[in-house]
């Protein structure tokens, strides 16, 4: 259609198809296997095609926690009692600005439905729970307070639950968790084709309804005939640098990016060549994990000039966003002898002194700033309260034993770790939809090919792969009964 | 092509047009004529279609500030050395992170010849300065700091220079400049068609070529063909609430929307239909006036955490953007009975008590926390200073005389003004490009039909306008250079 080198084929070009499916899979990660699965089950013949050699994609990369709840199993034997509406108060909230409200209301009120699909698919939850909150337990313990549930401001706006959800296995979950869904994939005989890289679309230009895709295996190319629909479930664009630096300048300031070589966005510039739209281009998850284990945040985050900006105790990925968005990417934890410790990223105090005075002369913090805010602070940690942030009293305590300690946490010395959350434009069936909200005929999208369910922000660990495995299984039903 | 009422219509399916022209100009705005002129003096045979019944746009709604510099002649009169390197400086750095820097060093290099240009075209500028900085002057007088080029943390990046240029008339310049352009537009016998809205675009299917616009008029379609190529300038989509809300939610937020009906975002669905990309869709400029005239800046701004959080000293546009984006849009400005006035919003203080601790009551501030801030600001104002955000030092004064007053900026009682700035991506001769940076061939777009020139952020008033006509006569020149 044009010299993009993403633009679909017109199926008028197209004289015969190496290959037919009922549905067309791009991408063997979390979405697409679901997508797969689902699609599957609902009568269609699929055929899954993924670029590299096996699947797993970046959700093998990744700690594998799962955003679920409402009132799972894991969360009735740990003793938490949640619900649909309270699930939903807080994703709503936590979403704002901008919070796809049906996606969120169909997620939540699916959630326990989607935990009972994940166990039936190979994917075991322990029943129990870890008390540290962020991220996913280094045993095989299951559930977390994965989104600052229980933190100011949105302990106040929804009964807490924790609702991250970790396959059981010891340590980081992706992996397990892939192989687990994988060899579903495989005990069903879903037909695979690894090697194969999808580069454009095909599409009927009387109607504009896509229809195959082209893809390309050991050299040559490979025309693939889809009856009902493609679902693009082929990653994001964190490390396209062009894309990243066009879209997300501000993602590229982090120092690590997680993703696959997959994560090139080609599936979205193929989704926007046949007619998607795309949103939140320029939001990303942004992990800044000082504050890990939770007792860290004893200590104050500052800004550039000695300010407080945060509850210290909330989830490491809202203390991301905020620092790298709204703060700079220029933060500072300050501890005392008392809350000082090497955390979960063995950090040492960029500097140390006897005196906060002296602090603010070695890091350059404007000098007074920071006695003034930790003189506010302390004046009321010593009671026990919060007053700007509001953050958990068992976490509230004056820094008042020297030495004191600075952890530059916005520089290299600390770690953002992002991927990007902007993607197709989809509707509640994983739908893609054009710039005025019409779907593209046979097309859809899940995982970060398409835009995460929320509007702005991330709400917590275990969101984006929540995300993709619900919202793929919707496309993918979908897609097998477009007729 | 497709359901959508947005997608190009296949140039297959056009037995006959209607109407022909080298270059097919979308809109007659700043972009539009300045598109239409170039394209003309190029020796193309141009046509404008205009939706409305006359030229204008938001453009003759506007202040009528153009962003010009590197030394113009009325740089020169006033006594303001500058010089493109100097421009580029500032602009660079007040567009990061994202900063298009091959376009900010053309717009900066072609800065006083784009200054005679629109001389030429009929529009004066009085060789005069107006000191106060931010808007447009009420009286006819020219030249304003419209950026906080003199201020933090600017002022220290490049050498300040006013570069807020007004069309020589008394208050709002917009009509003014608008008439002045029409003028010409009508003297130089372009063909305008007004009461036109085009819907479509035309496109070759064969190798996406825009080859023509559908549009609609006195009930009839009307099939016009380009030649050599289409100039979208059709605005932005700040009136569109639909988009709005998927792309800027944050932007909703605002009490105020600088626009007209044509800034339905049609003309950037279309550039996304026929193969474009689009950037920044998430941003705009957001003007927040509660400092003008600017002594008013010798008050604080804090947040709901009572903690100042800008130099108030800078352009009220910087304000808005850090206010609402980051602010979450709930600020307040403190004065005390030494610098408190009613300023160009005839504002009224919406608490006045006789202490700081009052106010914080009534306002529900934290208890404490502005006195701090306070105390923090008056002990270091009293030596001149302001170590947190270098306000100048002719805006730092201590606030210490009761009654103190606090203007609740963040809601409805202020202004937020706001316009969107994302749009079509396009090179910098104005070509639409699409996902992976290729040109849509035969398309192109300027004013807010396309992202502004910048990165993040907007660097002053008058950057609209600048870049609506100086990448508006770049596109009309390269579509008639489009063979």
């Amino acid at each position: 259609m044009s010299a993009s080198d993403c633009a679909p084929r017109s199926a008028r070009d197209v004289a015969r198809y190496d290959l037919e499916a009922d549905v067309v899979v791009v991408g063997l990660g979390m979405a697409g296997a679901c997508a797969a699965l689902e699609a599957q089950a609902a009568g269609a013949d699929v055929l899954v095609l993924e670029r590299a050699s096996g699947g797993g994609g970046t959700s093998a990369n990744s700690g594998g926690l799962i955003y679920l709840g409402g009132g799972t199993p894991v969360q009735k034997a740990c003793g938490f009692e949640d619900t649909p509406e309270e699930m939903f108060r807080f994703l709503l909230a936590a979403s704002q600005p901008g919070a796809r409200e049906e996606k969120i209301r169909l997620f939540c009120e699916g959630s326990v439905e989607h935990f009972h699909w994940l166990e039936a698919q190979g994917v075991p939850f322990k029943r129990s729970f870890h008390p540290e909150p962020g991220m996913e337990s280094p045993t095989d313990d299951c559930l977390v307070y994965s989104g600052g549930e229980d933190c100011h401001p949105w302990s106040a706006l929804a009964r807490p639950a924790p609702r991250g959800h970790k396959p059981q296995t010891e340590g980081k979950a992706g992996p397990y968790l892939m192989q687990r869904v994988l060899d579903t994939v495989a005990r069903r005989g879903l037909r695979v084709r690894g090697d194969t890289r999808v580069g454009r679309l095909v599409q009927d230009p009387a109607d504009g309804r896509v229809v195959g895709v082209v893809g390309r295996s050991a050299g040559e190319a490979l025309l693939v005939r889809a009856r009902r629909g493609v679902v693009l479930c082929a990653g994001g664009f964190v490390m396209n640098d062009a894309m990243l630096f066009r879209h997300a300048p501000i993602l590229a300031r982090c120092s690590m990016r997680a993703g696959t070589d997959g994560d090139d966005g080609r599936g979205i510039r193929m989704g926007q060549a046949a007619g998607g739209d795309v949103v939140r281009m320029g939001q990303g998850e942004v992990a800044l994990p000082t504050t890990i284990p939770n007792r860290l945040s004893r200590g104050i985050f500052v800004n550039r000039q000695g300010q407080r900006f945060i509850n210290e105790d909330t989830y490491y990925g809202h203390i991301g966003i905020e620092s790298l968005f709204r703060q700079q990417g220029r933060v500072y934890l300050l501890l005392d002898e008392a809350t000082y410790e090497r955390g979960l990223l063995g950090l040492q105090a960029t500097w140390v002194a006897e005196s906060v005075a002296e602090l603010e002369a070695e890091s350059g913090l404007p000098r007074g700033a920071l006695e003034a805010t930790l003189s506010f602070y302390n004046r009321h940690a010593a009671q026990g309260e919060d007053p700007l942030f509001h953050k958990r009293r068992e976490r509230v305590q004056p820094l008042e034993r020297p030495p004191f300690a600075l952890i530059d946490s916005g520089t290299h010395a600390a770690i953002y770790a992002t991927f990007t959350l902007g993607g197709l434009e989809t509707g509640a069936a994983g739908e893609v939809l054009g710039p005025d909200g019409v779907a593209v005929p046979g097309l859809y999208a899940a995982g970060r090919t398409a835009a995460l369910f929320c509007g702005s922000g991330y709400p917590g660990s275990g969101s984006s792969l929540a995300d993709a495995s619900f919202f793929g299984r919707r496309a993918g039903r979908a897609a097998a009964a477009n007729a």
